[in-house]
């Protein structure tokens, strides 16, 4: 297992189901630290300083966040703009995570026929494009759908998937 | 002049070419308010009232901020997480705002090449769904290029861009 940093963006974790079992899941692996970004920061005043040591210490890189309004949560949007910095993670000979690798794992509450490929390839085109322009391998984008609990059966069902999430994560840190 | 509401997200306006130029333009039209979120809210704690309150008033939304990698500023994104809730934007037969348009007007500091109208399909993708799920209309997006200030010329270029995408705005905003 390589050294595995999670960068976990949800407002209200133990309401959660998906991001809640997946990020339990992956935290019980060797060498996987999680972050909890809304925890670490109420006020939306990111520590630069420790979250870049965070990733330097890394070899692989996971956002974990469900999908609000087709993009991140804004506290992991306000983490990309604080610590991916000009002269951390790009610019003149200053690509620092130039050996890492990016994966991106979301969940979504409505079902899957709403997020054909196309779809996906939009969602995940800032956070790609993020990937490329830090030269950082992009490992790609894995998600679930129908994470909701409106019943029993939803519940159950939601639970599912998020195992067959996790374990599916686990397989392209592993790759 | 239709009553239009600018949600300006910038989070060093005085520091800024384009946004300053833009924002200031449109400000000096008659019925036209202005909401710097970055300065009405620099814990991130928005008042959902006072901006749904500001939402209903208005008959053009235009959101104004410049582009960080590939998205909305964290600020915007929070307060459309935040203020375009079920029961107020969207949900059974609550499309609150089905009555207004919205407008995406941003800058980019780097050079037009880079932005193919396919990339800018993908970069207004989140904002475009946000007004299609919630039945307002999409007035479409408009954006300036190489708004930047790393020389006088570049400085001077920005700011006839920024003048040429004012003008363009309040076409748009106007028809």
């Amino acid at each position: 297992m390589p050294k595995t940093l999670m960068i976990l963006a949800h407002p209200k974790l133990e309401e959660s189901i998906g991001n809640k079992f997946i990020s339990k899941s992956i935290s019980k692996q060797p060498n996987v630290t999680v972050r909890h970004l809304d925890k670490l920061y109420p006020d939306f005043k990111i520590d630069i300083k420790a979250e870049q040591e965070a990733l330097l210490n890394a070899d692989v890189i996971v956002f974990q966040y469900p999908l609000f309004w087709y993009s991140t949560p804004a506290i992991l949007k306000e983490w990309i703009d604080q610590v991916m910095q000009y002269g951390f993670a790009f610019g003149k000979d200053s690509y620092g995570l130039a050996d890492k690798k990016i994966i991106v794992s979301f969940t979504i509450g409505s079902p899957v026929k709403l997020y054909p490929k196309e779809v996906i390839e939009k969602i995940t085109f800032p956070l790609k494009g993020l990937a490329e322009y830090c030269n950082v391998e992009y490992g790609g984008a894995i998600f679930c759908n129908d994470i909701n609990g409106y019943s029993d059966e939803a519940k159950a069902n939601a639970l599912k998937n998020a195992a067959d999430h996790s374990e599916k994560l686990l397989e392209l840190i592993n790759s």
